[in-house]
């Protein structure tokens, strides 16, 4: 907490041609950049995503309403280019990479970085997904990834077979919302699916009690929401804006923000999506996201439809003029 | 309508690499912009904002917390870049031009467009704003504005001080819609200069009955409003998408709409506006926004900020794989 510049942003906001608070949540978001960097004068010109693709073993359980093996034809559609999440990227000027936290079968691919914490993890809903070990190398190749390069700005995707039963599991555990208010149609389930899926995971959740925050991960993450945990905690802590997409990524930032207090300073909300228990999840983190677009499809895809709000946010501290440059008179 | 085209809109969209519906707003945009163009590959490369000024004769019963000046001010401010508008434009990669519909004192710089009506409206409390045969100047002057170049998006904004007065005149006599629910703070009233406002308005909308949609521009409308409103049946006319900006934007595209029925399936509304009144309008025209950022500056700052959703939702249509190309599997 610095006042002195608090005082500052806010002068430099209220002092630009335009009336007071007029740009709303746009300024609110400024303010919030500009405290992140410790200057007046915010910088948003790169934004980077970084998809964690991994595979669970709870997907054994018929928790998903597609298979397996689409986390690996996933992985290789957003390594030649044809995603969403690519197609958003391009247009929105975003660089893309994408990590292979463990899926199910390795992928010999030029571009594809390899962070494989093994095959897959283990069925939560029997035992635990990793070790202790496990997730404190995921945490450590995420806290890397996420402060390597100079992005102003991370975005970070996953894609993963199962992974909302995941997401689902670790933020009953982290915040303690009930099961059946977090769990969601994930890809696409029907009545029957969603109601077998809620009874393997309040199963899954029974098999351990209260959880300090890494034994959550360890017991239901995926390798994909421990590392992307480990990535927003390292690019917090390099003071950059963490763009934070759907219900996946809001289990990550979650347990980021329990391990590594004070790192949710760097988190932008970047949509409220429809799985059904990301509302909850933001409500109970107090965050009011950006967008509000009825996506569910993750992948990063909201983070980065929020990323031109964030460029405009900080070109409005940096590049627009003030009443008095601009010669402009004030209120009667 | 064309049923035929609307099934091969949602076959593209429905193979595409992800659950079903899992893109939410941005897919049934993408349909809206495919239908407006009539193919499943539109186009969304290139957006204009044109920002139309003009003063309004209401001003003197002091209906704005700022001077009349400002207008010409926010004009030179346009014109020198140094506005809300422009650093969003310039960072969203629009193009922004300035249109003079008639502000108090004429300004002489070379990239003003000089579309002048007259030095300001008359004072719609007492009188009306103009005559039928200005408007219909003003109303084909826009046309021809909103017809010219090959942007494919056009976004339009306004400045005018006073000009949330006659919008809101505007928006009453189309809507039926209360003078109490669509008068808002404009610039930032407090609460007494809302209650006169509000006063002042009643009377103003008191010195006529029901009136036909030209009939209401000409008793209340500002020259930037019938302006902005003729600027988007001319770009609808030539099937560009609309991109709808705040209070006064949806004023004229409420007008639009009335005097050219049918220009509707153009318009995109950007954002819903702090301003008081522009819920309720949006509600009336039965529109939902793309974003909530609590905006209340006008210039098209809302419009801008939702061009990126606009090319985002075209991208997925024509740059993403779908199921059969990418070779992945489907639901089980």
């Amino acid at each position: 907490p610095d006042p002195a510049l608090d005082d500052a942003i806010r002068a430099v906001i209220d002092g630009k041609t335009k009336p007071l608070g007029a740009l709303g949540r746009i300024e609110t978001l400024a303010a919030r950049l500009a405290r992140l960097q410790g200057t007046t004068a915010p910088r948003m010109e790169r934004c980077t995503l970084t998809i964690f693709a991994a595979d669970h073993g709870i997907a054994a359980e018929g928790v998903s309403a597609f298979p397996q093996e689409v986390t690996v034809q996933m992985a290789l559609n957003f390594l030649a280019g044809g995603a969403a999440a690519n197609v958003f990227a391009r247009t929105l000027g975003v660089q893309l990479r994408v990590v292979d936290a463990g899926m199910a079968e390795p992928v010999d691919h030029p571009a594809l970085v390899q962070r494989r914490m093994g095959p897959g993890t283990a069925n939560s809903a029997v035992a635990p997904a990793m070790s202790p070990e496990t997730l404190a190398e995921a945490l450590a190749s995420g806290r890397a990834l996420g402060a390597d390069g100079d992005a102003d700005a991370c975005a970070f995707g996953e894609m993963g077979i199962a992974n909302t039963s995941a997401a689902t599991l670790v933020i009953h555990k982290l915040s303690g919302l009930p099961i059946a208010t977090l769990t969601g149609r994930g890809t696409g389930l029907d009545d029957a699916g969603l109601s077998a899926k809620r009874a393997v995971l309040e199963r899954a959740a029974a098999r351990t009690g209260a959880l300090p925050p890494e034994a959550a991960l360890a017991e239901y993450g995926g390798f994909e929401i421990a590392m992307m945990a480990g990535a927003m905690i390292g690019a917090a802590q390099a003071r950059r804006a963490v763009i934070v997409d759907g219900f996946i990524a809001t289990a990550a930032a979650m347990a980021a923000q329990a391990i590594a207090p004070g790192c949710e300073a760097a988190f932008v909300f970047a949509h409220r999506s429809d799985e059904a228990g990301h509302a909850a999840a933001l409500e109970h983190l107090g965050a009011r996201p950006l967008l509000d677009l009825n996506l569910r499809l993750g992948e990063g895809t909201g983070a980065l439809l929020a990323w031109p709000l964030l460029r405009a946010a900080a070109a409005m501290m940096t590049d627009m003029a003030s009443f008095e440059s601009a010669g402009v008179a004030g209120k009667t």
